[in-house]
């Protein structure tokens, strides 16, 4: 039995939806169920119930975004930092393996060859770099699992958001059996304020960008795929493969929704943090080839995004939720 | 045999001086010797010694001061709110009681009464509060064990140090058995950076306010007390009782030490703010009942200040350290 905290999120939806799909038992729960924020009553539900594999979905983000991390400081840290711990040490005591929901949003920026020299570089929203992007994008390269998130506590500016991530990761490394799946700006077929297809097209105007990004089910079922092929534990990042401008992904919603509207982008950093954003925000690319050399096959990220533009369904027409 | 984790700091000191004067086994730990901030580490060598009690003071707290602690952020938030996690998931396993020492920093203000009305008050700067200190004490009464915090990220403004330290509280509370105390300003007869009556002959300028503060010896002692007397579990206030002003303080050393300076305030909370100091800082009074009550005696602190003054060792005097 599989054992899936904060089952009821946006993401957590995604996981019960593929463990269906799949035919594993499993038991999901809510925090409003249990309290598995508690230590004891964590670790007394682990030693009744003997799952052979956690999944934790669950984790502060911030409504409508993460600016409001910056203000529920204590919310953050408890969500983002001291909650996996505290599902680490639990597993750790009853010896069992898990999986914990990370952000790739603890990185800032993308490696950029030119001129045959490779160096990071944070801030993506550059017309060079963009010109870059469409024409010789084997030249933006993302970060991989052996860099040193750049985006934290520890590597300033960074959201409080993100800080907290990086730390979480912190607290649970080295501690018992665990996968770190790192997620980024979740999309998918389903309108939602918490997708990033929506987003793009509700935002009063959008800010041009580059990202690594996930299709949400796609994330889930990489996810349990390396668990499934008993891959070894520690970080993967977990995205579709390769990266997207915001202009390409505005591009595809116009080609394939043909919506009305017609999007205008911020002018530069500048006027997007006077007026839209407070905190920084991670834009950045990541590197997927230790999934894929793990077996796990996932879409590439344009075809991801094409498949659910193609399939899309508006809020109205999904029911009430 | 006691485990003392954080032995070799300027509070970890004073609980090696009255362990040794209590003749009580002891293990004196400093994170060089053994990474206790490891999970699994401290797990172990609980195992392996089966302390009958666990005492943490370990901590970070900004050098010079907690302005410090808003640049590492990181190990603020390991320091203060992990670390006392790991320790109580730990014990809890174990079985292990502990204490923790946490900080009072985490309250600002006081309660004061006038006209019959008794409402707390976050700024104690204000000239009509220390007319009321000198005039009518009784009028002016701390925070207990049942008020909530109100210098924390659940209540902001607070230092980033304040946050953590709240955080450190609500990660331990309800898990296992263990007390948390609560210093405020350690002082005592030992000139030292950290000592508060060292810092207030050191400051260019001194900062007028009302604080209940911490003789280190009375501190530890009284801890130790509570734990020898199996006082209940849970949240005590450990300062010395009542409280003094800044200008109090001063007069104490002038009269007592007879330093050749002539000592200089800042002219308010602006001035302050503006050169001195970036995070805002905690100034509060606390109240006692529950320690006293419990049986530990204290010495008030106008007696513990005025002793160590009368004892006053130069660090010069103390040889290297």
């Amino acid at each position: 039995m599989i054992l899936l905290l904060g089952a009821s999120g946006y993401i957590g939806e995604a996981f019960v939806r593929e463990l269906q799909r799949r035919q594993w038992p499993f038991q999901p729960l809510s925090r409003k169920e249990v309290d598995y924020s508690r230590f004891e009553v964590l670790l007394d539900l682990l030693k009744r119930t003997k799952p052979e594999f956690l999944v934790n979905v669950a984790g502060f983000t911030g409504k409508p975004n993460v600016d409001a991390c910056e203000i529920a400081r204590a919310e953050t840290l408890a969500g983002n930092a001291l909650l996996p711990q505290i599902i680490a040490h639990a597993c750790a005591v009853c010896a069992v393996p898990w999986g914990h929901v990370s952000s790739g949003c603890i990185f800032s920026g993308a490696k950029l060859t030119r001129n045959g020299q490779t160096r990071a570089e944070k801030d993506l929203t550059r017309p060079d770099i963009h010109s870059l992007a469409e024409q010789s994008p084997e030249a933006i390269q993302g970060f991989t699992e052996t860099d040193h998130p750049n985006f934290t506590f520890r590597d300033l500016p960074c959201s409080f958001y993100s800080g907290t991530k990086a730390l979480g990761e912190e607290a649970i490394t080295g501690v018992g059996r665990s996968y770190i799946w790192r997620l980024r700006i979740p999309f998918d077929e389903y309108d939602n304020a918490r997708n990033y297809l929506s987003k793009v097209q509700r935002y009063a105007k959008v800010y041009e960008n580059i990202n690594s990004i996930s299709h949400r089910g796609d994330f889930a079922r990489a996810c349990l795929d390396l668990w499934e092929r008993r891959a070894p534990f520690g970080i993967y990042n977990v995205t579709n493969p390769g990266f997207v401008t915001t202009r390409q992904v505005v591009g595809l919603v116009e080609q394939i929704l043909k919506p009305a509207k017609r999007f205008e982008f911020w002018r530069d950093d500048t006027e997007f943090y006077q007026k839209a954003a407070k905190t920084p925000r991670s834009n950045c690319v990541l590197d997927v080839s230790k999934l894929l050399a793990a077996g796990v096959k996932i879409r590439p990220v344009v075809e991801a995004i094409e498949d659910s533009l193609r399939n899309w369904k508006p809020e109205a027409a999904q029911g009430v939720k």
